[in-house]
């Protein structure tokens, strides 16, 4: 295992330690049913989510300023609502609704695999969302990271390299001190060719049981661990 | 009291939460015994944090690029261990000793308060240190931040606005709902600026029995505690 050295561990959130879908499902349900409103929750949540990846993709190309994900959300958020008949819920409605993507339950083995790890590295968020939805998020789950550094920091998003190298620098350390935790194989990928170690956990039930991609590890990534817990265990964290 | 709908607190950290001076001093004095060296814990001490402040302004008019506080500290170090017979050391030996600056202990109240404080608030660093380096403060301390902000994701040291700029962006708060805590007047003083809340916790000995600045709260802040205990209970924290 191609992991000595190691000192900190950073960790895609969305998907690796938290259950984003679920959580977020929950209040669309809550919501459908206290507006007694006519859309289904998972068909908003695909519609909804299709926000993210393109608004991306336009910061990194330049097509957009630095936008933050939780503006990609909101925007798409009121489109949703006019779309099916909400749009007369408060501005404060809407916001409180947004954030539900930081109200989001960890992974039943997150917590305590973090735990277990952080008594023998540092560790830090290193996910696409807002710097301040990542500090609401690891406080709701009560995730205990010893830092948070986000997309935010680099003002540019994930696969883009100055992403990772904003962590690495900001840590203090050499690329091959940090490994890269991820349940998405294009996130290792891009952290591998800057240097980091790369740990894969597959989270198959994270785009419910349709899912259809990264189920398995693409690469020989240098750890591969079926959860938190497995992944502490392989990187010595007793 | 003027700290209504505050929702997060800024730390000041060496200093306001731990006590830089006499968690230093014993590593010097190991040093000195170790080495069987002559020179003179405190006042070696003084001429080491003497690099410092002109280094920070030399950053903040632009006189210098970006330097961390670790490498001004360096250089300051590697400087005295010259003049005081050390110069031998080997280059693990030194950066080791640099960073006793991050093997610092927390004064007694400040992990209770901060534990109590972080059940109702967000909970930052803000400090002009690396933030490598409050990441290590913060674990070796057993400090409860949920987030480290320093001076190094703006650039500039304080009291140069931009760092308190940033740390409200990177909350997404207005500068009314953050309230900067620090033993000194002066990072106060540009906080309030700004239009964040205001706390004063007195050190009086951050630096030792002969310390004669910021011995009392020098304006009227919004909270004025005597530790970091009573902060919490200003604030409402149980």
């Amino acid at each position: 295992m191609n992991s000595t050295n190691v000192k900190a561990l950073v960790f895609d959130t969305w998907g690796t330690v938290v259950d984003w879908r679920s959580s977020v499902l929950d209040e669309l349900r809550e919501l459908k049913k206290s507006k007694n409103a006519a859309f289904e929750p998972e068909e908003f949540l695909r519609e909804w989510n299709a926000a993210y990846n393109p608004g991306k993709e336009k910061v990194n190309s330049g097509e957009w300023p630095w936008t933050q994900v939780s503006t990609m959300y909101w925007r798409a958020l009121n489109d949703l609502l006019a779309k099916y008949g909400l749009s007369g819920m408060t501005p404060d409605e809407v916001d409180r609704l947004n954030r539900a993507w930081t109200r989001t339950r960890p992974w039943p083995d997150s917590q305590s695999g973090l735990s277990r790890l952080k008594q023998k590295y540092v560790l830090s968020t290193l996910s696409n969302g807002d710097f301040a939805w990542l500090v609401d998020i690891a406080k709701f789950g009560g995730l205990p990271f010893d830092c948070i550094i986000t997309a935010e920091n680099a003002r540019r998003y994930k696969p883009d390299p100055s992403v990772y190298l904003t962590a690495i620098e900001l840590l203090g350390r050499a690329p091959h001190e940090v490994m890269m935790v991820a349940a998405h194989n294009y996130d290792l990928r891009a952290a591998r060719k800057l240097g980091l170690r790369t740990a894969f956990i597959p989270r198959p039930l994270e785009y419910g049981p349709q899912q259809t991609s990264d189920l398995v590890a693409e690469n020989d990534w240098d750890v591969i661990a079926h959860d938190m817990g497995d992944l502490a265990a392989q990187m010595g964290a007793a």
